[in-house]
């Protein structure tokens, strides 16, 4: 099964936008309209108007020519109806955002069970109930509900450039907040799907299909595992990263979770378990589902675990061993000939792990250290805290990525100041910085498991 | 024994402060002419010149009149002679800047052992050596060394409104940090003193004299403890919360810390416990000295253990109870009454914990909802994530901050957008707004830890 026809669709209809005030519905047609989306958008409402530049229809029925991508956004009583009719006119794959499912709970039930019967009868495959539908950088088609070009808090996704990163996200708050931290982040999104109730297509069968297409890196966000064996027996076969996070390490969590979207509680050390036998890096915070991924778009992989740590700055020696060590990494041991070699760059305050450079150095000096460093074979990787008192400093830094890329050694970066300072330069030179020695470290953590992954599903 | 002379001198004087090119002593003359210090400073170098608006001696004890504070940045071989002078000069204060004493090693701790020799003869105290100085926000006096006016890396600590927050901080770089980050958000330093190796004064000093003056909140990063029972007995006798960040978790740690400040390893796990006992709040991460600190500055205790999670976002309930448990509290259980009460304030999503408010809500509604989960006895505080739709969602915000003080319960508030965004808000509208989750469920925790030390002083 291909689930191209939900993020490259050739016909589009948006049934329930009209042009009544506050409907969820107009927003997907103008989104669609705003973004010049390369194919036929129509709206389906009662009075079979147009919406924001779509042609109206009363009913799907009536719509001349195929259409391969139904968008339901409408009261939840009359879903069961559109999906026949959509059945009826050979639409067979459908985004069903409408809530009031069995999320509800009690009689809602029933019509989430018409809904499957009438898929089942004509073949549908259908995202939701309950959720927020679709986003593709690829080809800027985008169906989310409630994007307004121009309200700055739901800008976020409109226009971003495309990237490497696949998403499911089990809810729409989290995925927009992933989308509005990568405006100032070096990886980018390339598709992401809010799967909501996931009745029908579940982060198994997206899990299959970022597999399938140029995704580098899979991130998900959770609230439960709909079939916990199918998901497991998928992410054996995945080669790229997958970052997991889930809701519900405790039992009041995953009671929580169920109020917002259906799902079953699912016992956490059997899923900790789990992703370490089916190579999935598990997540600490949802910060980690936009801050990591760059650690996999922008480095090589961490092949061992010893790290040499570079600073300017003298602070953070103690703090980044305490972090490597409680990651499962190691202060690498830097030899006495090594340490000569790095003795002949300049003077450096220590040429021991931490290495202290000092505050005043030239760029030569630090290509010279990150060349001696990065060449060792008694060092995997570096965690380089570079204080940006002189330009030279950030130009190092970018020259350093090169040499990352020569020696495949990667460096999770972190500068010392301010997280707005951090974002600026970021974006400005874009370039990949972490916000915190915790994330930098974590970063190297991640990457070395990814790696052991990925030596264990080889052999 | 009062260190009021380090914070508020009335004659000072910096001795090796010249106009040679890189000069660190006249960066300290420069910031105290730049900030208008209201005292008398003097320089003291070879050629006794003037030194950015300060007069210039060659000799201490050449000064007319008397003075209360020296501060010495000259190289390690020369501070005994001076510290000698300045015991002949009367000077009973001194802050020791100069590197390359007993964190050095060997032949240098020779040096050391002579300067304590003229400290015990004159009955001179000393900060240092091997330290960044004393900052007070309260009058302006500064002695870090490097901050040049105009140098966006150096000025945070230029002109910086005065707050409540006064922290002991075992590295420069650290301190540095700290003050850059407080740019964006709403408690503000009050002092700061940066100790380096600490060789007299050390953090059990620091801490009886911030016991003593206007300090609200206390906040430590330490390298190591000079001395356990004095710091832990001190602490016993503070009511004020003291945040403490300490390095050495893992003697890989506690290693790389002792090549930058002097000092002996610490076993951690006896650390821990005595924090427990001593009403210490031991931090996670180094961001907490400056995050946590509003949660004491803007919020009453949290007495009890009960949240309730509000939101108008949807996502975040699951994942707020998880963090909740893993702090130690629980999602409090609200009752049918309190519910039908939050029923009549509008159409909510959710009246159960978490309290789901839907996308669309008038001021109005916001305070109600506030007002009645405040005012329950079956709550002890609140988790709000309102997601910043509309300019309403931020008066409301604001008014709940009142309302926190009438009904004395704390809110840790979370916005869920993107870090600048939060940062832009916060500093706006001058609202404690934590940047994560995690950080708004550590601050409840804390809050509430510290409301039990407090507890137990008291008896």
């Amino acid at each position: 099964m291909t689930l191209d026809a939900f993020f490259y669709p050739k016909q589009v209809v948006v049934i329930g936008a009209s042009n009544t005030m506050f409907n969820l519905g107009a927003t997907i047609c103008n989104i669609l309209k705003h973004v010049q989306y390369n194919a036929d958008v129509y709206a389906v409402n009662r009075k079979g108007e147009d919406v924001g530049g779509c042609k109206g229809y009363v009913s799907v029925l009536d719509i001349p020519g195929p259409i391969d991508l139904a968008v339901l956004i409408t009261p939840a009583a009359v879903v069961p109806k559109f999906v026949k009719e959509c059945g009826e006119k050979g639409i067979q794959h459908i985004v069903i955002e409408s809530s009031g499912f069995s999320e509800s709970g009690g009689e809602w039930l029933r019509l989430q069970q018409e809904v499957d019967t009438y898929a089942q009868q004509y073949g549908i495959r259908y995202l939701g109930p309950n959720c927020l539908g679709v986003l593709n950088t690829d080809n800027k088609f985008i169906c989310f509900y409630g994007a307004l070009p121009g309200v700055t808090m739901f800008s976020s996704f409109l226009n971003i450039p495309t990237g490497e990163v696949s998403y499911v996200i089990q809810s729409g708050g989290i995925g927009v907040l992933v989308l509005d931290a990568f405006r100032t982040d070096v990886s980018k999104v390339f598709k992401m799907v809010s799967i909501g109730n996931k009745a029908d297509i579940d982060e198994s069968d997206l899990l299959e299909y970022f597999n399938s297409d140029n995704t580098k890196v899979i991130g998900m966000y959770l609230e439960n595992i709909q079939n916990g064996r199918k998901f497991f027996e998928t992410a054996q076969k995945v080669q790229k990263p997958i970052l997991v996070f889930k809701v519900g390490r405790t039992a009041a969590g995953a009671k929580a979770a169920t109020s917002h979207t259906a799902g079953m509680a699912n016992n956490d050390t059997i899923f900790e378990h789990a992703c370490k036998q089916a190579g999935i890096l598990r997540l600490q915070s949802i910060r980690e589902l936009h801050s990591l991924p760059k650690m996999f778009t922008h480095m090589p992989p961490l092949r061992g675990k010893r790290i040499a740590m570079i600073t300017n700055s003298g602070a953070f020696g103690g703090i980044t061993a305490d972090l490597l060590v409680e990651n499962g990494l190691e202060m690498a041991s830097i030899s006495k000939a090594t340490q000569e070699k790095l003795k002949q760059t300049g003077t450096l305050y220590n040429t021991a792990n931490p290495v202290d450079l000092g505050p005043a150095l030239s760029l030569q000096a630090f290509l010279d250290i990150y060349d001696i460093l990065l060449s060792s074979d008694e060092i995997d990787g570096l965690l380089p805290v570079p204080n940006v008192w002189q330009e030279i400093v950030i130009e190092g830094i970018v020259e350093l990525i090169d040499l990352c890329k020569k020696y495949q050694k990667p460096a999770a970066i972190y500068i010392p100041n301010a997280v707005d300072r951090i974002l600026t330069i970021r974006t400005k030179y874009q370039i990949p910085v972490f916000e915190s020695l915790e994330e930098a470290a974590r970063a190297l953590a991640v990457s070395h498991q990814q790696y052991q992954f990925l030596m264990k599903k080889s052999q």
